[in-house]
């Protein structure tokens, strides 16, 4: 998506050859009208798969899955982080340890809101070694749901998430795919 | 606003006489039809102020907050929890306690995104003891930025947030305003 890798060349900021800081326009600071654009975008490629919910993980992708779920006329589930396990029946939960932050978390689901009948789109904002993806599979099986495909605004393609997740047969469709940043230098493939 | 005073009475659970779970309908599933009508009713109540940019504190006001940025045509900010204090001279920050939760967190904002010239609106889902809402005002502060208003979905007005910001001078304006919750009753102001 043009208008993506654009804006990411303009403010985005190569911390090293793995971390891009895109603050200003979608993590931090969000452009909304720039989210509307990717939601468009996700809703006509996800479009006609019998998508029941969208869902992501908090709280990176909120604004553009939220987007997404509209464009799509669909509900909205925000998966959320807890520093510890919980003790609650209610709740599905699975680890989720982050390499990038060197930290670990419990996602959680309630059983309230996503069962065996649904079929979930998860947008997110990236994809880089793809542990959260991972996580919010597992959540996402444990309540019996299938996945219908992966959305996310950007993905580092030399990390090891975007091959993980193709390879386990999921549908992973990212809008702006980064085959280098070294030297500072962002390459698109 | 009574589309989201009846969702609360239809869909709310009672937890005790303090605590309202809206986890099916606004925090962990969301309704995004019912977030849209209440952005536009927030743009309505705020327009004609000067506002430059629209603020939430991360995450549960997400969405509300983004689809007000949209409705009123501004940029969005999140304001960025973190565990602890953070060593980065980009950054404002200030301690948040929730007393609600028993917890702590730094509030970051970097310094990039709001600056002098911002009037912020700052939309949130909940308003109870205003520990999070007067972090958000000392980091906007720090900018040396002005706050338009502060608008919440749900406000607990048995709670001291409301008298401590309206007290300060702060327009506060609740789409729903519950005066009490006592043996599982909700009732509104």
């Amino acid at each position: 998506m043009k208008l993506l890798e654009d804006r990411i060349l303009k403010d985005g900021r190569v911390i090293n050859d793995d971390i891009l800081r895109v603050d200003t326009f979608i993590n931090h600071q969000v452009d909304p009208a720039l989210m509307v654009e990717c939601a468009k975008d996700f809703a006509e490629h996800f479009k006609g798969l019998g998508v029941t919910k969208v869902a992501t993980i908090e709280s990176s992708g909120i604004a553009p899955a939220l987007l997404t779920s509209i464009e799509m006329g669909l509900p909205f589930v925000i998966l959320k982080k807890q520093p510890s396990k919980v003790l609650n029946d209610d709740l599905f939960q699975t680890m989720v340890t982050s390499f990038t932050k060197g930290t670990n978390y419990e996602l959680t689901l309630s059983k309230k809101v996503i069962d065996e009948k649904d079929h979930i789109l998860l947008i997110d904002d990236f994809l880089a070694n793809g542990e959260a993806a991972t996580g919010a599979i597992r959540l996402i099986r444990m309540a019996h749901a299938t996945v219908a495909g992966i959305g996310v605004l950007i993905e580092k393609e030399f990390q090891p998430g975007n091959k993980k997740l193709t390879e386990a047969g999921f549908d992973v469709y990212a809008l702006a795919k980064i085959r280098s940043m070294s030297g500072g230098n962002i390459e698109f493939a």
